[in-house]
């Protein structure tokens, strides 16, 4: 289902030798891929959500670096380039890890060597995120035909770890592909993930795209759901994982797993392992980046004539506070899906998980 | 703080002997007060929720049971009028109360007394309303007050249970009213409750109105709020309460209680006992009702211009599905707050409520 360039978030164009990316800001509403073609222009898709999703950030950034180094491959503008990268997004663990793949794989060369090692690695990293996507795919499938369903599956995600968070497959959404794919009747309750909508903007599209039916739910539903028994499992990915298992994802995740232990729903998180954050002992010490209030007191959506239009939603007046992410406790999560398989949320879990990946 | 007619949403105007309400449709952008002048009206504004909140609900239904016994006090019209309200939500347990006990004050008159004995009673329930509210805001305000906190106490509520969900005070907002009247700094948070936005649209403007200060944040924000320490309790209202303590309130409401249960801060639920249903033992007998894909789908708002103007949010073909209620095991709250006292969520607290309701 992912043999073409159709379903992908970032590809390397041959002719004009640049990046291409969806503009995710313009999502669901329309298509539209950009060139990136200067580093603030990297900085900008980044900081902007033009792409967003802790892979796809990743590989953005490395090819940003590369682009950077195609430009002046001096040390001083490698640190230059990377600190105004990894400056765009606070959050996100493998945007610093692909920033010093690439660092790790061109400081030692010559100037004059750097920009085309650069350029491979990033194309490498690509590749890499791809692969691993669909590792994580097949892992998780497992676990999704390892529940007992009458009809078909009901599957419950938030905010958006699919092909648009990734190049291909995604994360949470990669499972749900190749259930799909396999010929397994596949339902997914797409949560709305208010303030930015990831889920209505997004994941629905893409689900659509893909042929897999869904539904949107307010986020407010999603407890309801699964006291009904509407919903088989819930999977989500992760902007950072601590090394206790502990998850820090979109804010909503942790209503959604309290909601799923009560109701004896599994929770399962997936996720490369470039999105651990092995020196994080545990969430509490991960930092919440809190955004605009204007992401909650205004959105934009299509008008009657068919243009995007923002709307203040609140009174004049009234303030509101944006944290962007949450914290939800390894305790609460059934399994973490990798690329190198499936494994218990706690330290001994993630200590299993690199010993499987050093062996590789 | 409630000495004029300022902070009301339903008033007696004795000049056109009309009702008027403030139409909760164009808040928080415009503040309309209109005249209910037919049956259709009244069913009209309890339907399109120009009116909502279950106390509101009611008090507006038995005036516009009066209403219609002035047009035609025959018993026939009785029924019909009543029916006719009836219909208009079915989740509202006390438009049912309300209406029966206007039907019991009339039924055994003449129909030429008929009219001004149901408008009587009718202006009874209002006024009864606004003091079984003030009662709730001072029983709470007790709890409030037993709260340790630093500096100011930071209370969150969900949907709107203020005095535009009742006619003065309000269930939830009640004991806030209070705290803040009598000097004890207070701040809310206030959750948008999508879909309809009713903690954005009215909650956060019924506060400003009314000078307490409170800032905005999106549903999916509250767990990640209580896991930082930054609440120190949750009141909400209820729609329905069954005979075993379980709440059905806005949908979302389900979430917040787990949030606070599982970072230990108390949940309280504000309610008159008119929304007690004896007759249901639990709440998987409440009837969650679903209302259209487009609330989900589409939202309004106040354009550049200054217009409200309805934009769709999700993409071409999706699909949404839109439970308005959701339930809340009574082991989740801390305490019910009601007129007659607090009590215990449980069968055994309820029973107690109603010995000590009888013997009022």
């Amino acid at each position: 289902m992912f043999s073409t360039d159709e379903l992908c978030s970032l590809r390397w164009d041959p002719v004009s030798e640049q990046v291409e990316i969806i503009d995710q800001t313009l999502l669901p509403h329309t298509l539209r891929w950009c060139h990136l073609d200067s580093l603030p222009a990297y900085c900008h898709a980044i900081r902007t959500m033009q792409v967003r999703g802790a892979p796809l950030i990743g590989v953005t950034a490395a090819f940003g670096l590369a682009h950077a180094l195609s430009e002046d491959a001096s040390t001083d503008n490698l640190e230059r380039a990377s600190a105004a990268l990894l400056a765009t997004r606070p959050t996100a663990v493998n945007l610093r890890w692909a920033l010093e793949q690439v660092g790790a794989a061109v400081q030692h060369l010559p100037p004059a060597k750097r920009a085309a090692a650069a350029l491979a690695k990033a194309r490498s990293l690509r590749e890499e995120d791809i692969a691993h996507c669909e590792r994580i795919g097949a892992n998780g499938l497992q676990l999704l035909q390892s529940i007992k369903v009458a009809s078909h599956l009901n599957v419950m995600t938030h905010c958006n770890a699919g092909w648009l968070a990734a190049i291909q497959w995604g994360t949470a959404l990669a499972p749900i592909y190749k259930a799909h794919a396999s010929g397994t009747p596949v339902h997914v309750w797409v949560s709305e993930t208010r303030p930015r909508n990831q889920g209505t903007n997004l994941t629905a599209w893409e689900l659509q795209r893909a042929g897999v039916p869904c539904t949107i739910v307010a986020d407010n539903s999603c407890g309801q759901l699964m006291r009904q028994g509407r919903v088989d499992c819930v999977i989500v990915g992760s902007d950072r994982t601590a090394a206790n298992g502990d998850v820090c994802n979109k804010v909503g995740t942790y209503l959604k797993a309290l909601a799923a232990s009560a109701n004896a729903v599994p929770f399962y998180v997936a996720l490369p392992e470039s999105t651990i954050d092995w020196s994080c002992p545990g969430g509490e010490h991960i930092p919440i980046e809190e955004r605009e209030e204007s992401e909650v007191l205004s959105i934009a959506g299509l008008d009657a004539a068919g243009d995007i239009r923002a709307v203040n939603l609140a009174g004049a007046h009234s303030r509101a506070l944006n944290p962007a992410f949450d914290v939800t406790p390894a305790a609460l999560v059934r399994a973490l899906v990798t690329e190198h398989g499936n494994f218990e949320a706690s330290e001994e879990g993630l200590r299993r998980l690199r010993a499987v990946a050093s062996a590789v």
